[in-house]
This record gives C-alpha cells, structure tokens and sequence, in this order.
C-alpha cells in the first residue's frame, strides 16, 4: 500500500504516476485470437469441437454435450438454498425494475417548417452473453448482462460459457433460469465469442455480444467490433473512498478489501482529510485481512495496488477523482450531495457511509458492469440502450419540402454532389410545374 | 445493376449473396496503423511533423501551420456567397434543433425499499472530430459530427484535418465557425486520430473521436477504442428504395443515383412490385447519369453494386429490408406507416414520395452518420449519447440496508466473496448492536 499526503512536495508527480498506471495485463494475444477467430468462421463447429477439447479437455459430440437445457436451468434453481433462491429472486428483481426505467421513448413530432421527425427505439433480435467459467463464474455477473438484454425485449438471448472437464456452476444455471435466458452452449473463450458473431451450422449468429471475460475474450470483442455490437473493453476493477476521520475504520477497511479481494490487480484508494484515521483504516486493513478466505488475492492487490491519500481538506477529494475518473466512488462523508455533483466522471457513487460498493454489486438494482481504467471519462455502465438500437425517420409534404429544399440543394452543389441535389429539384420544380 | 425477380426459383440465394456482400475495401492496414500509433505515442508532436511531411507534403514548423485559428474560420464564413451561408445556417439550427430534443433526463428517485437510486448523464470533458481532406471534405459532415458534441455540452471540441500542400476547404473552416469548433490542427491519417487519444505537448488527449475517414482513420479508432470512446465502424453508403409503380420514375432515379455518386462502392438497391416501373427507372438511371459531373463514380457503383429487385408484392419488402438493414430506407408507396413499424432494422427512414434522402443528409436534422454494412441491427446514428456518458448512484439509509443487505450477504458468500458480505454485514451487525 502506497501512502500519499497532498501537501508534499512530490505529491503531484506520485499522484500523475497512479493515475497513468494501466495495472492491464498486456498479454500480446491478439494474433492467436486472429487465427481462432478465422478457423471458427471457415471451419465453424469443428473449429468449436477442436478447440473446446485443446482448451476445456470436453468433447462435443451429442447435444447434450454442446448445450445446457432449460429443463437442468430448472433443476438446479429448485435444488437451490431457500435464503439464496430468495436472495437471486431479490437481486433479479431489483435489477430489473431499475432498467425497466432506462427504456427510451419514441419520438415523432412535427416541427416549425412542418417537417415530421422522430427515432424509433428497437431492441436486437438477438444477444450472446459470455459467462466465464472458473472464479469468475458470477450468477450476480449473469443477472447483471442478461436482465438489461431481456428488458431491452430481446428475442434471443444465447450464453457462452466453458465447463472445463464438465463442470458447471449450479448457481450460475439457477440465474440463467430466473432471468430467461434462451439457449446455453458449452463453448469459451476466443472461439465462443467469434462463434457468437459469425455463427456456425448449430448456433445462430447474434447483434450484440456483452459479459466480462479474459485478455483472450476481451481481444475476440475488441476484433469482432463492428461485425456485432460489444460492451466496453473491461479492465480491472477500482473504488475510491472519500471519507472523513468520523467514519467507522472498520467499515472503510471492509469496503477497500471487497474490491481487492476481486483480483490482484484490482485497486482501492482511500483519500482522507484525517491522518490519524487513515492509520486506523490501515490498521483495520490488517485485521481483517486475517480472516478472509480470499485472503491470498486481496493482500496482494492490497501490498501492490493500494493507496491512501491525505488531504489538507476533502475539498480536494473532487479534482483527484475526476482525474482517477473510478469505476465505483463511495462518499462516505456528513454531506455527501456537493461531491455527487463536483465528481464528473465515475461508474457508480455510493453515497453516504451506509452505501457499501457490495450493495451495487448485487442488490441495489443499477448495474454492477461499469466502466474500469479511467474509461468513466467516456464511458457508461451496461444498460438497456447497450442492447437497443435507433432508427430514425423524416417526413416531407410539399410545403416542408419548399421551405427546406432550396438549402439542402445549395449545399449539396457546393458539396460537389449534384445527383443529391437533383433528387430534391426535381421535386420542387414538379411543384412549380415545370 | 443486377435485377433480382422474388419470385425466381434462384432467388433466394442470389439474395442471401446480396446480404452477405460487404463491399468494403479489406485494406490490411493494421500492422502499419499499429507503428503509426505507437510512433505517435512515444514521440509525439515530432512523430506528426514527420508522417506530415511525408503524407501531406505539409511541414509543421509555426504555430500556423499546425494550427487553423478561429479568426480563418471567421473570415471563410463572411467570404461564403450568401446562399450557401442561410444554407449552412438552416442546416445547423435543425441540427441543433433535433439533436437537443435527444437529451436525456436525470434520473433521482426512492423505491419501496426505500432505496434512492439514480443516473446523472454528462457530456465528455473533450471530444475530437476528424475531417478528411480531398474528395470527402464535407461542411454537412463537420456540422453532423460537431453540432451534437455542442449539443450535449462538451467543453473543449478539437478537429483534426490534413490540408495536404497547404490546401484547407474554406466551406469546412465556415462550418467549423458555426458549430463553434475550439481548435482545428492541420494533421491527418491515423497519426491524427492517436494525437487526438494519447494527447501530445502540442495538443490535448480527448475522450472521444468521431468522424468519417480512410481505412487508417478507421483502423487507428479501432486500435483506440477503449482508450478513448469513438462512433461506430462506418463503411460504404446504401441507399434501399421501397417504390410501387405510381412513382415518378426520374425521381427514384435520382434518388439512386444519389447514393452512387458518394462512391464506387456505395449500394442503391430498389424493390418494387411493378416490373415496367422497374424498367422506366433503370431507362432513366441511364438518361440522368448523362448529366451528371460525378457520372464516373456513379455509374461504376450503379454497375457493380445496384440492384431492382421485382417482388409480387409489397407485402415482401419488409422481410427483405431487415434483412438488408440498410443505412437510408426511403418509402415511396402510398400507404407508408406500416412499413415504418415493420422495417425494423434501419439507420434513417425516409417517409413518402415526397421525402429524398438528400434531406435528411444536409438539412432535416436528423444526424446522416448513420449505420452501415448492416449494422443498422445492432446500432443507431450518431446522436448526443456519443459524446455523454452516465453515472448511476446508489444511496441507502439504515432501513434500506436492513431490508436489502441480507440478501447481498447471502450472494456475497454464495459466490465466495467474504469481503463484500462483511462490508455489508459489518454494517447490518451494528444495527443490531453487536
């Protein structure tokens, strides 16, 4: 853990350095994903067969083998905990109603020169939903990518994910089963994203492609770009706390370690106006850290990519948040409402001292897919608009067309493109009878 | 100009061919857009006097000759025929006009739980726009991409564009003047899209780029995208005709050709249920191509890209339209409101007989960056979203977190993640007075 104190002389430079740190693992992948993605679209499922044996040791032959039925979905949200089954239910519930309010409204109006315009929004016909396997294998990670899709009014709605030897996480079917997800495939990694896109003889090609995944997924988004629509490149996860000395230490330490133990590379910031209480977070930092079973990964993340910075006041807090720009900033200060409006760029604020960043991560209702790596310059979290698109239209009678035509073929001929304005004078000299 | 009959046994697999025709030029630039970017971000301003000099023949030495200053721009505006300057005026107010009424809403409510939750939309802090020179330097363009940053409120709006030998375009310099652009910088190709993301001494990093430009413009957003935010890939224009025979045939003609003449391998595609219409508007394709200037561009791309496609009936246009997803969908029938519900996929609708798409690219106000290459499936036009992002808040009293935070706890622990569950148990327990 770094400490940093604002009114030090060096403290500018030290402060520029964290903001540049990438913390990316630069893995140089995109050439094999280049070659993956090619085979999966000359060769398709045998490309998907090949590949799922080399890397998930899972022979694809029957159905059963390529896919997970709804009826398995069904089972394994029946077999669940009650207390758990009810908490999914919560959680999907929740989610769901918060981006039942994002839903975007048409437009169709006339204007002054009786022109009629509006924008029609539409959901795709269809969306995959990468869900990793391993530790990543999030049923909250699924909820959070697949309820937008089915809000939004997506048909079709497919979910990638690999069961290295076979395994597969109950919980994460429990979640497929609740939020209503169409079809599920057997598939990962690079393969299963460009099966996605391209589509194979077995799995229909989808719109957009969402879910969090490693540099090998990330790089086949990134390629496949343009050919589907894809959520923002994800890095590792952050959160800055701004708080002041009457916090709880032991609430302020809970907080920074659930993002460290996310992920060596994940990174918690606190920035404090209160020495002394920085101290005690650090304390408490400590013990805590003592009794978590994911004890290995937060420490370290902690050890590497912690930091505490001191303020001579938190009216500082603002300008070295925007300049962090985090994906989640949690304000636990008495007057939380100045900061919500001066910090310009961040994924999520949580706010005041009874907003833990967990609660966001699964309950809440907005969504826990957020922009990473300072992307909250220009980023926004998952939505419904992610899996929607605009179409929008123009209307002219004869009058609109005179009242606006004549600009539209001046520009036109000084733009050198006499057939676009000849599209528009035929029209208006028909009205003027010639 | 191919002619397709839907009712042809052949049919079906000649339009499958049609659909999957993607016509862009697979330049393989990536490898040299990947120096170019790295060159940029090394080197900087050096790297740009260099690749300068080399592509634009254009030595960057005073603050002159990298810069264009608002005063040129002034001056190209009042030195603009009056004309073409009430036309450019037109253009923008609608513009502004249309893209303001796009501004979303923040959103601050308390639900039943008593959770207040919400999404606060703000614009980029910078946003950078790329101008071609040469053939494609379009004040309307300028306009469509600068108006909307304006709009949703961006503080600082940079243009880059090559003015190769020295040559700028006053009609673009007039037009940045309107939009109100902050700085133009006399650079091009890819090396100006890296500028514009990794920032330089000379010139500030931006949030986002937009703008039309070649296959390396296209190919350096695409390596960006994730360090900065960028519109969609855009490749060739298309145009999709849905006509019945009571058209005049000179009319859909230039509207055709209008499409054609932006480049060889730009699409016009007409379906029509009328076969002796069909003739007269290929017969009068021929007749105003003879007049044209651009006749060269237009009839190679009418030749090799353009298409009438015979249905028995209308009732068949739908089907193939969504196939199409075409960036322009006009609607010359005499009934057109159900095919604006049931055309789903489309970048901009054009309504009537009385509604060229030549409106809707200069003065409608509608934006004309629209989706192409079937892309209309899964994106929208650019509008004021691109240059804002949201930032959701999540803000829970002491009952808020009793009522939901179990369930948190429950998931937390369930997907094995000790920390977030004490973040939030840590709290619930004080409540209770442990």
């Amino acid at each position: 853990m770094k400490r940093l104190v604002s009114s030090d002389p060096g403290f500018a430079k030290a402060f520029a350095r964290l903001v540049a740190d990438r913390r990316d693992v630069d893995d140089d992948v995109s050439r094999d994903v280049r070659r993956i993605l090619e085979r999966v679209r000359t060769e398709g499922d045998d490309a998907l067969i090949d590949y799922t044996k080399r890397f998930d040791h899972w022979d694809l032959v029957s159905d059963g083998d390529w896919r997970i039925d709804a009826q398995a979905c069904e089972a394994a949200y029946h077999a669940l905990d009650g207390t758990l089954r009810d908490a999914l239910e919560t959680a999907a519930e929740r989610v769901r109603a918060y981006h039942a309010a994002q839903l975007p409204e048409r437009r169709d109006y006339r204007d002054d020169a009786g022109v009629r315009l509006g924008a029609i929004w539409r959901p795709v016909d269809a969306a995959g939903l990468y869900v990793p396997g391993g530790r990543a294998a999030y049923p909250s990670s699924l909820l959070m990518n697949a309820i937008p899709a089915k809000v939004a009014g997506v048909g079709r709605l497919a979910v990638v994910t690999p069961t290295p030897r076979g395994v597969v996480n109950p919980l994460v079917l429990a979640a497929a089963h609740i939020a209503g997800v169409d079809e599920i495939w057997r598939i990962g990694g690079a393969q299963a994203v460009a099966a996605l896109a391209y589509g194979t003889d077995r799995i229909a090609p989808v719109d957009v492609v969402t879910g969090p995944g490693n540099a090998w997924v990330a790089e086949a988004k990134r390629q496949l770009y343009g050919t589907v629509g894809i959520d923002m490149v994800a890095g590792p996860s952050e959160i800055l706390v701004i708080a002041d000395g009457l916090n709880d230490p032991g609430f302020i330490a809970a907080d920074l370690l659930s993002q460290a133990e996310h992920d060596p590379v994940a990174q918690s910031i606190l920035i404090t106006d209160n020495a002394e209480f920085a101290d005690r977070v650090a304390d408490r930092v400590g013990v805590e850290l003592a009794q978590l079973s994911t004890r290995k990964v937060a420490e370290q993340s902690w050890k590497d990519h912690g930091v505490i910075i001191e303020v001579a006041s938190l009216d500082e807090a603002s300008a070295l948040a925007n300049a962090l720009a985090a994906e989640h900033v949690e304000l636990a200060v008495a007057d939380p409402e100045p900061f919500l409006e001066s910090i310009r760029h961040a994924g999520s604020v949580f706010i005041g001292r009874n907003s833990p960043e967990a609660i966001g991560d699964y309950v809440a209702g907005p969504n826990h897919v957020l922009p990473t790596g300072r992307r909250a310059r220009f980023a926004s979290g998952l939505s419904v608009l992610d899996f929607m698109k605009r179409t929008s239209f123009i209307e002219l009678d004869d009058d609109a067309l005179a009242a606006i035509g004549p600009a539209a073929v001046a520009l036109a001929e000084a733009e050198g493109l006499p057939a676009h304005a000849r599209s528009v004078s035929i029209r208006l000299d028909r009205r003027k009878g010639n």
